[in-house]
């Protein structure tokens, strides 16, 4: 039985992530939302949230059968075996999942910028402390993450191109879409950033030459960044 | 060989879940910041964050042998079925980090009503902006993680004295620790949330008469809240 993702339909979100970890290892799964128009699908996809007895806090979820599983971090545990996306050993896969909750930390940040008040306002309505908070995430937190991530590439005692061991780990594929993020919503703060962290800069590279992860972004399933998602380019908070 | 838990030694924080989990448990283990005075403790533990091959983020993180972990949550998911503190089954075990994760949420939305701007500043040097967020947090937030956790209980097939099925979990240590920081954080915006959701409040009492819970809580192990810590008590943000 295929995975049915559930998500908001017109952005990359978090959703993103689960996306790409379907999308690498070729899985099939339905994009649920999408495939019922944008508001068709959003009303369904809300409606998934009361669904006893385990009601997700919110999108993304997924579906397995009978299992219905939130939050971001969770559904890529749960697949990360199924779809070979993480290692055998229990010490790897605690480690795979630290770095992709590190990453689900730098990703509610970046949300912040554009909403440091309240997700129930517009971003028109926290102008001024938007402006206050992508300032210090542009001068501190972006360096920050990147450069941690840095550290834990060039820590690898199995050599700096994946983030945990030898292969590929549903944790490269989300250093990809927080790079690629970033670099939309922050294009000269990210710049600069990643001027200090190559080996970051060449596992992004190298994501984006995975053959899957090429033909999906070139599809239509690919969802361009806009200003209703989690990274939006607001020229205003970048510098 | 014990557990070490490396975390702030004078702020509950998000430490707080891990301490929780391991007295409820019995566990053998060493609170190491706390051993070593505030500020020798503090040097040791920011020192293992450059420790290779795996630094974690941020504490807290736990050293079990040779093995590292950081992450609260990430913690939590290892240490559950070492300490007994979660279900053998592969879905009560992701049911049950999906709630964690949610709790982490609600935390780390709790913290950033005094900092809304920059963890990397004082409190006093974003009021307004913690005025605005916190106004949102107590009307919208509180009341909506306090909901969920109650539909949770209400719709658990095993009844509503635990988060997941029969027994104490984890979560259900998390929920009364979220509780305890919210209602000393915002005792008047937490009284009226709790007052619709009864459930969470008896599942509060529940962990709070554990005889392990309640020796630590009167014990000088516990770290009495303070405006170090994640849940502050600023009476302006209240109300």
């Amino acid at each position: 039985m295929a995975y049915e993702l559930h998500y908001w339909p017109a952005i990359q979100g978090r959703g993103e992530f689960v996306r790409l970890a379907l999308e690498e290892a070729g899985a099939d799964y339905a994009d649920v939302a999408r495939q019922d128009g944008i508001d068709g699908g959003i009303d369904g996809m809300m409606a998934g949230l009361d669904a006893p007895p385990r009601p997700p806090f919110a999108p993304p979820y997924l579906r397995d059968g009978d299992l219905v599983i939130g939050q971001t971090a969770a559904i890529l545990l749960y697949l990360g075996p199924r779809l070979g996306l993480v290692s055998e050993s229990e010490a790897d896969r605690i480690w795979t999942h630290q770095i992709q909750l590190t990453i689900a930390d730098a990703v509610a940040e970046a949300h912040d910028t554009h909403h440091p008040i309240a997700s129930g306002l517009y971003y028109e309505e926290q102008l001024p402390e938007a402006a206050r908070r992508a300032e210090d995430f542009r001068t501190h937190r972006i360096p920050k993450f990147l450069g941690w991530l840095e550290r834990v590439l060039t820590a690898n005692p199995d050599g700096p191109r994946h983030l945990v061991g030898g292969r590929l780990s549903y944790a490269d594929l989300s250093l990809f879409q927080l790079v690629e993020g970033l670099a939309y919503a922050f294009p000269q703060a990210t710049e600069r950033a990643l001027g200090h962290t190559p080996k970051v800069v060449a596992l992004h590279r190298l994501v984006a030459a995975r053959p899957r992860i090429g033909t999906y972004l070139a599809s239509d399933r690919r969802i361009p960044f806009n200003e209703d998602g989690l990274f939006r380019r607001y020229p205003e908070l970048d510098g």
